[in-house]
């Protein structure tokens, strides 16, 4: 739901689009890549890059990855990092999409990293995106010049919502869950941050929930 | 060679050493991971991780990656970033290492880079690694403490070379050349430089090649 929102967003600030997708051997990763497909489809994105980085899968240490340690329920008011950490996961999506960016000449990278009303996750910080911005800089070309665009990292969910009702992004062809692709579990992380977003929101999720409370 | 003897102050420096392999659509990729097998054999290093990131061959933008761009005759004093650079190409090595160095439970990541008497790549600057150190900081678990060690970056290829000669590192298991994988083609920036290294410390190159100048 953050990049579809984030893709809605690049659409409307930028000329010209190219949308990148990473598997990374996540458990819901044939879904997840469905719906990057028909989601690029509805906005008509021509110029794609489905990448797969399954080696994240072979290292492991989380939930997402590693089918022996169980995808825990919601704890909304945990404070530690949950299991679904993909150790250091968003620093390859950014590589992968600035060597891209370099070798096509695109100056901006937008992620839906979302900081607050998240998972805890220390890969969605801003300084983590600020340090990356440092990184592109001493790493590529001189004449390279790509920052990452955060739209939606300070923004809560129930207002990633709205703004992507707002501009009309087909949420209802996105996909949060992490355990199951065809009915939502409703009782992850994934699903609960999003379900109490549409309803701090007011507005009915449109995709199917095996439960939602 | 500057992974060889990188890993060989390693070796030397660490009680426990894993060993990462990465691939990426390059010319010599089954030639390099030939001498990562031998070379962490000659280590006896059990704990190895061989990793494909095709995706930037798929990418290009590199004549090490891309058929149609021809690796270049070596112009060691040109200034220029030569077309053998892939783009951002060492972030995709370094995230590998972290994610894995998180995991495992590992607290250094060496890497071979060498700053002055080499191609140019901007990835491959004490900063870059310097700004990278920042980034595992802001973008891991607290608990995590990674750095990374870069024990070659300042020094000549000449140096390197007696370095390797000095710890006993199979420089003989090594490959370098960007376009050969079985008799070093002497002419490339990667052989050129590594020929003015072993000619600078007055020693004789052991790998095969078809011209030595």
């Amino acid at each position: 739901m953050d990049s579809c929102v984030t893709a809605a967003i690049a659409v409307q600030e930028c000329d010209e689009i190219a949308a990148l997708h990473v598997s990374y051997g996540q458990r819901t990763e044939a879904r997840e890549l469905q719906a990057f497909e028909q989601i690029t489809d509805f906005y008509r994105i021509e110029r794609r890059l489905a990448t797969d980085i399954s080696h994240l899968a072979q290292i492991g240490g989380s939930s997402l990855t590693d089918s022996r340690i169980e995808v825990s329920k919601a704890d909304l008011e945990m404070k530690e990092i949950p299991t679904s950490y993909v150790p250091f996961r968003n620093a390859h999506l950014l590589s992968i999409a600035v060597s891209w960016a370099e070798v096509i000449e695109f100056n901006r990278i937008y992620i839906g990293a979302v900081e607050e009303d998240s998972s805890g996750y220390p890969d969605c910080r801003p300084e983590f995106y600020e340090v990356f911005n440092r990184l592109i800089e001493v790493g590529t070309k001189p004449e390279t010049q790509i920052r990452i665009v955060t739209p939606v990292i300070h923004l809560k969910k129930s207002e990633i919502v709205l703004r992507g009702v707002e501009l009309g992004a087909p949420l209802h062809l996105s996909w949060s869950c992490y355990r199951e692709t065809e009915i939502a579990c409703g009782d992850c992380d994934s699903c609960a941050l999003r379900l109490r977003g549409f309803q701090q929101a007011g507005l009915i999720d449109p995709i199917p929930y095996k439960k939602r409370e």
